[in-house]
């Protein structure tokens, strides 16, 4: 491996989302329902991880689903909701444009726009990110090389856009018992090779909720920017992805071993917009 | 497995591409280009599989690549010329669509909408397609389970669209010596599992030009019901995937010998639209 | 790619099996159970393969389970029925070995040793047979590259022992539709980077005995030197992978039809020891 | 996921090498070089990485190399300087067995039996170690499925041996930027499905030594019980594996940010058998 000279762990290029600045030493936690499946669940959800010090929201609006029978997300209705909960917490959305031509109708509502694995490799979207004027979350394809993840990030910087977070989010390897494996070699890696903030989607990356705290605590060891975690008040009765979804109260608890863990490597949680001024 | 009752390999779905019916007894062979590169090259390449046997062409149009910065293909520059060659050949076109805003754009010069394996899991574009009257030949994600593959189709047919066949072009494994792992297990189960045709792309399945005869042979001896083979005039100078295009020859050669096993197997070579009248 | 100069599909390397030679323009059928399990069944398995035109046999004798609570073989009582049906029949029995101090006790009961997939890398057991004087049949690792096989390989040639058969019987992907992923590529890849003849277990590779004759004929296809394949007069009551044996009559259907694609292909079936004279 | 009910990370199974007891609260360093060389490298990394707080010694005697040419380890002509290092030391050795008949051989040198991962779908090897009275370190097979690992360790333990420990030292995927892919799904997973100890060995699951730090660190974070890691004094000229191992000095910055790491999570750093007098 040939790296750069870099000998400090800080990103280069700081991504600021809604205030906060991503990619220097401070550990940012993204929290948040895999849908946004109503005004009430969003809410309890976006206060509950806020008040255990989340500093970003994750949300699904439209969800790539496998099969075209299944739930698809609330979409524009759910807009003027979203905007609402975002005003008053004071947190930014990140949520996952699945078409070119979402990318003006979100435009307004999310102040990250996320690229979701299954996309990475869609050059044509990632062109059209690269025009914008607002954050992008590129998800790692589930079985793209950290070589093609690092060139699709340039397909939206050579579009004159260089606020990209890179977040691995687990690959497809044959092994069946978890829903991917999580790869946090490309983590250590992708730091070393590019300038840009990484972090990483535990959620996802374990499918199974109750090993969810365990890889996040990996993450913040191994070096991430941050992490964007799957938060439900009630996973049983989530309308996608429960079965990896904490609970308010286990996301509580991670924060507390999180900070321990980053105090310990001479770092820190994100603190909150409206709390560093 | 639980298949369908199906005793024979027809598949229950033909599907016209500009007067070829897919999906029947006789094995289908696409040929030519990997990008059109200018009227020279994809008239010669267009005769000569023509002159071997090939009842369609391939040929991107736009390319996408890995890299940003590498050749990205003609676009609409080569549309009149492209007309002109199938014109005078008689044969029709299937050609990549990298985005849905290309759909219109692409209408009027190809026969076949060509969705490339990176973009199997974009639903939006799956979706757009869905409500086109062109069939659609469906690549499988270098890593989408048989299963994602099949849901993929439904994006498409769900929207009215029946005209799908399927294109195993390998999978991405551990093994790196060739390009991917060409997997005719999915051939052979796919088949039973839907009642679309399914055809196989050799030549992006292994990448290295000598060996695409002995899996082109195989795809047939498996019960493929077609293939669609890179072949181009003169390999060494090709803009892109030169090291797995055959020559005119190696292909003259290729489709002797399968016509010789689907004999064996009481199948045959689709014979060109205007030689069926 | 840089492939030897080998002009035609025979390998260098000849290598007889009780009279069988392997490696010339004929192909070989090997055939037979899982598991031998008593007298009668592999009497009647042995006789039947053998009219259909198989010219050696398979048969565990010890089996490698990965629990080790399931049947694990019937060991060294089967020892006298096997050599009497091998007698009758004028077969050779290919059976693995798990262990090197199994070399001794089979030594007069095989034609050939088979080195199975999760011991390709078992060098020690490799440098064993390497001291021998019978040939044996390497299975590639599950997860191994063409490299390491063809270089576990030269474990048993560097011993003095030249008469090596590689097998590809499928690797470990992704994909769980399918027991494994045959690995054409690696065959044909395989057959021009070594002397030695490469032969394909189409049964292990997909696991399912409907799916087996498409990729037998496949293999023939892509020019494999041969195949061995699961074969039992009652799948439905087999010991161990009742699931992906033949019946007699689909053995002898696949006889039958792999006889014509390599006649199409300028070759032929192997015919028995006794029928060659 | 059905996981048992136990409620804290510690094993229910302790293995006790050498008066080190794994398993419990505290976190295990083995550490040591991948070959071992000869009588001054190894005193010289014992000395070193026992002064930084390692309590147990790795080093390879027996190598198991892909290729047969390259350098297979010293062998039994290293025994008596090895009893004498571990005698100076006071630590014990863990060194891989690669046949069942070295097992008696290296039964008065080594403190626990390695099974490496090519080893581990090994049964005849595993069958002979259940009947030891020594620890065995079963890592998991590159491309096992963490079910066919825990089966695995049955074979041992169905022998009368418990005393097994898991080590997790990456997989073989698509990816090949790092030699491996570290599995930490594995780890939080079997911890829960097994009472035995789960260690990582993160110099091979990531085979770049500037990325090992991180990897081993989150191997803390996710819960393992130690890690087996590899250092050299002078990595540019080791005769294996030189690209992965620590220097000393890079060995005793680990330890200072493991042993802070663990305390945020209330656990420690394991002390050498003498100091916990």
């Amino acid at each position: 491996m040939k790296t750069s000279s870099k000998k400090t762990r800080a990103s280069t290029q700081i991504v600021n989302v809604n205030g906060v600045e991503i990619g220097g030493d401070k550990f940012t936690v993204i929290a948040g329902p895999c849908s946004i499946e109503g005004p009430e669940q969003f809410q309890t959800t976006a206060e509950g991880v806020k008040s255990s010090g989340a500093v970003l929201l994750r949300g699904g609006i439209w969800k790539l689903r496998t099969s075209a029978t299944t739930f698809q997300g609330l979409g524009s209705d759910s807009f003027s909701f979203i905007r609402e909960v975002c005003k008053k917490t004071g947190l930014g959305l990140v949520s996952e444009v699945t078409d070119a031509r979402q990318i003006e109708e979100l435009h307004d509502v999310v102040h990250m726009y996320q690229v979701g694995s299954r996309n990475m490799h869609n050059y044509a979207l990632l062109k059209e990110l690269g025009k914008t004027n607002k954050p992008i979350l590129l998800k790692r394809g589930f079985a793209a090389l950290i070589d093609e993840w690092i060139k699709a990030a340039e397909y939206i910087t050579n579009g004159g856009n260089n606020q990209v977070i890179l977040c691995e989010r687990g690959i497809r390897t044959f092994e069946t018992a978890t829903r991917n494996t999580l790869d946090l070699n490309a983590v250590a890696y992708a730091k070393r090779m590019t300038s840009l903030p990484v972090i990483v989607d535990p959620s996802h990356a374990v499918g199974i909720s109750e090993l969810v705290p365990d890889l996040a605590l990996a993450a913040a060891a191994a070096g991430a920017d941050g992490i964007i975690v799957e938060v439900h008040p009630n996973p049983a009765e989530a309308l996608s992805d429960g079965q990896q979804a904490l609970t308010l109260q286990e996301f509580s608890l991670l924060m507390k071993k999180l900070d321990r863990v980053l105090n310990a490597l001479d770092r820190g949680l994100q603190r909150p917009p409206e709390m560093s001024l």
